[in-house]
């Protein structure tokens, strides 16, 4: 069967990279034909990860060494900073999907704020779409570059968004606490990283300073601040966030389930669970799903929302794929159909 | 070196027996002469944990072929609801050290709504004291009969309760999110507590009904109520608990950590740590340390406190020998000196 | 698209139940059209497995409730014992693949000294054909009853039945220390399998009582006894057995590598790894893939081979889904085109 | 109470070093005055350990700013290669024990061939007693310097050398098939280390090709050459070896059993398990014991041992401070008493 998209990969040697060649080898209508990997230039992507061997994957290159001619797609996971010149170097032509933060924040001050230099493509930064999937579709539908959301965002957004937009929940004291898997730091080289440092322990870190949060300010809106405090957890892969909010009015925990229900019931990948039911993370692992979970606070006027992902997929590379899918005018479902592995 | 005191201990089968006995082996003062396991009744120790071969340990025994003649102290380590009977027939002159949460609610009306059924010793409950060391010592070491806190309760309340005495923090919207490790639930044989379904996941539970909750408010005091989310974390050990909390007047986050200093100068176990460094469960694991952060939030009036302990040890055994010491007069870290096995 | 197949899977409510699901459902040409769970009977699979909620799953039965008219085939994955009697129940026109290990052993002696009872179909036994898929491939295609081969087995024969058949090694000496995922126990509630008592330990058991290992001897033929030593390891998923083999006459690593690719070159989920390459478990983790390492010995005469499968994929259903496939004449790699999901 | 002994620890931002500070925390007579650590010199240990906060240790140095002017005792830590010189540096009035790999190897040559340089002190060499505690005692009580066991040498030796002297089991086909925990790998921050290449994961290594080879072949002596082959596991603490050996003449397994029985019925540390009973990891995590199972293999002539050690304990700090003790008269115990911590 002849493949309609040509894709290429740039920093495939992480793994947001990894996992989008995990998620488009079953892709119907995605043929790879280029992968960057700046330091591993020349390897064949078996040598950097065993898992991808004997797929027929092109060997990794440097970006310079590609060529877009006849390229539909390219999905961005360079670390952010060294993205910004890399999609602007990409013709106009060719669709982009960024999955480091450098095209998520619209305001191109919070950038330098929180990222510490001047954002060098602000055109550019102008035409991005941030890629939120099941809220943003037809913005997406029609871009040409899509800022594909961080992980902590998806998670604490999807249940969010539609509460406040229904004027369910206050804008104050939003409280997001999250807990991630360690691939949520990438393949990067660091003490803290190593099996022997993250393994039998968990710690908060970034508390107050993490680059997500002016992310999920900027997509609720409003102007309004949340508390978002992060977690490392001795797991590989999955973010839990935990959501306390503050009803408005007369709204009950009941107005939110249906609120959400209502909003994800044609969604393939949301799972408004039933009352009595909590999410985790193994129920959602290596696949696109999202379960949320509405519960009901002791004190009246309060309730916790509870949220499951997979970073790397529904956090990253399946959200990439499913946006894809949406600027291709596919199927939304295609290469997304792995159900999560358990146990 | 003749031992001074003889103790018996009562579920030495569950997971804070064990640990109870791991502790104890290295009290020079302490001499352990028996052992109850109901079900396991007739065993060696080291048939029920491996690890504690070899140390001369008194075989397994129904609780009622013990006598307690010559006995200076009982560690109950039954599961709540078989407690209160078990604790009535010590007899008065035996000292008796209750890890279950039998004795923590002082209020036998609040047991019943949370436990499900009436408390059968209200007057042996009117003469326990709350174990919680470090901010109830002069009660401690006076007591016949210390009802041990709970895991949770401790690594909420340490924090907690000198700020509230000290006025600096608000009594509403005190928010504890708690993550434990799996031994919190003991050695219950469940399908939720396999390896197979705890590994790469994590999960809230429990929601705004955990029995924790009425010890944690009990214990702050003023007719409180807190908002308390307990999660599962897939490691065997350990409690980080994150407090959001609303500053009272001009309270600032450097007034939090000065109380905290001063309270506990003096406490061996206890370390608030300097600003910007947070704890995690591994340096802890093992030992019956606590440590604090406190951390500032990007709103105004606000603050983040985590804290981190052992569940096994702080949370439980630990602090039991810690109350025993001050109980017997002896010094405070006899028996509790391990670091924490890291890595 | 419609689907040519309907399928049926006995046992459900087990992992391999549960992981032949997840396979099927991206197989394009199988339908689920009843699921069997004893003890669960009358629940939706969503409420035993979340993972798989929302994939208009038939509900739980008993197997007697279910009609096997118009369907294609029966995956049986019930306890051994159980299962006898529920295959001879299937009508001759429907193709069977058991999962357990009733039909494995072809003299039902062994398995009566093995199992501890005696096999209650040996008409049935006798027509069993042995699913190693790749070295069987003939019989499968004509089976009408398929027993699938046990994670261990499959890890250990693959390597070493090609070697042997080629008289490249001794049929002395076979040494296989062989590393399994916590899965291998499936869903059994039993406290050596709690995720405290598992964790962060690495054990041996049944040394020289597995029940695998008569397996294991009957495939590799030649009334050999294998010396096969299973260890229980801190992980869900996967299979590392290491195999020490004594080389015959002059042959030597090379000749077994050049057999083994020889004998795998067209098979699409065997991976004969590079010299200086060995497999880890991660590797092949959710996938159907086998990664097999031959290296060298310090001694002249022997050496050291390593497999690396997912005990749950190619172990036990995945392996069936590839048998299933080549039954009904269908593409073999139908429905098991996933990656390993790595990290 | 005044100490006895002043003792140093170079290298202490290893986790040797860490894991010696744990356990002499609680050595009731030996104050550590002096610490290295290269890269960190400067620090507090607690800014590289966070475990070993307020414990009143010195301040991390460089080796040339420690004088050893009433010194004892000096721990050395450092990697190999670098230590030859630091130990040569070391006033012969003050007693060394090397945790390094350094001076293991008597001969020389052996220790160019597998180290790749010549060794620059062969004199000191010649003075080293190799510290394998329960089976060299009078050697290292008259010890200036003791070259202080590899983790996978200890877990083979002990088990090894008692069957060996005694004539039981065959000097040909020794198999050592090792699985070890992360720590054996040290602090190193390496990609193959980070915990999302470990988690969920095992795999052989340095197949024919691993250090401890040679040790492991000087010490079982009579020239014979033995199969190595270590695993990573995933999980932080623990050796497990699974041995394969062949037993001579008419030796049995009661005889192997018997014989370590009756080697190590006074050692404090030695646990030799009865039939039926296989030791795990976690039954010695944290602790200086040595666990043995003795087990009967199906072919006549062959037997299986499985040994259990904590790789930072008994395979490195702990059986350092147990030599230690012996060296300097001490009860052996001492500093020792740490039970497993379980779970």
């Amino acid at each position: 069967m002849k493949k309609i998209l040509k894709a290429v990969v740039y920093g495939a040697s992480g793994y947001t990279g990894a996992e989008l060649l995990r998620l488009l080898h079953t892709h119907p209508q995605v043929e790879v034909v280029a992968l960057s990997g700046e330091s591993q230039a020349g390897k064949d992507i078996a040598e950097v990860y065993p898992h991808l061997r004997g797929l027929g994957l092109p060997r990794l290159k440097k970006i310079e060494e590609i060529s877009l001619d006849g390229v539909d797609v390219v999905f961005c996971c360079l670390p952010h900073g060294t993205t910004q010149d890399a999609v602007a170097a990409v013709p106009k032509s060719v669709k982009t999907i960024d999955l480091s933060a450098d095209f998520r924040l619209k305001d191109i001050t919070t950038y330098e704020q929180w990222y510490g230099k001047p954002h060098s493509q602000p055109e550019l930064q102008a035409q991005a779409v941030y890629g939120l999937t099941e809220l943003n579709k037809d913005a997406i539908r029609k871009a040409r570059l899509v800022a594909n959301p961080g992980c902590y965002p998806t998670s604490a957004l999807l249940p969010l968004i539609p509460l406040l937009r229904a004027g369910l929940i206050s804008k104050d004291n939003i409280i997001i606490d999250a807990k991630s898997g360690v691939t949520g730091a990438g393949r990067k080289v660091a003490q803290n990283f190593l099996y022997t440092e993250v393994n039998e322990s968990i710690m908060a870190y970034g508390i107050a300073t993490h680059r997500h949060t002016p992310e999920i300010e900027q997509e609720l809106g409003g102007g309004l601040l949340v508390t978002f405090t992060p977690h490392l957890v001795p797991m590989s892969r999955g973010i839990l966030s935990t959501l306390y909010v503050d009803l408005k009015g007369a709204a009950n925990v009941e107005d939110l389930r249906h609120t959400l229900l209502d909003t994800y019931q044609n969604e393939p990948f949301m799972h408004i669970l039933p009352e009595g039911e909590l999410p985790s993370t193994a129920q959602v692992r290596g696949s696109n799903y999202c379960a949320i979970a509405v519960c009901r606070e002791r004190r009246t006027g309060k309730a916790i929302l509870v949220s499951a992902i997979d970073n790397l997929t529904k956090g990253s590379s399946g959200q990439a794929i499913h946006n894809m899918n949406l600027m291709f005018g596919l199927e939304e479902t295609m290469g997304l159909q792995h159900l999560a592995v358990f146990p």
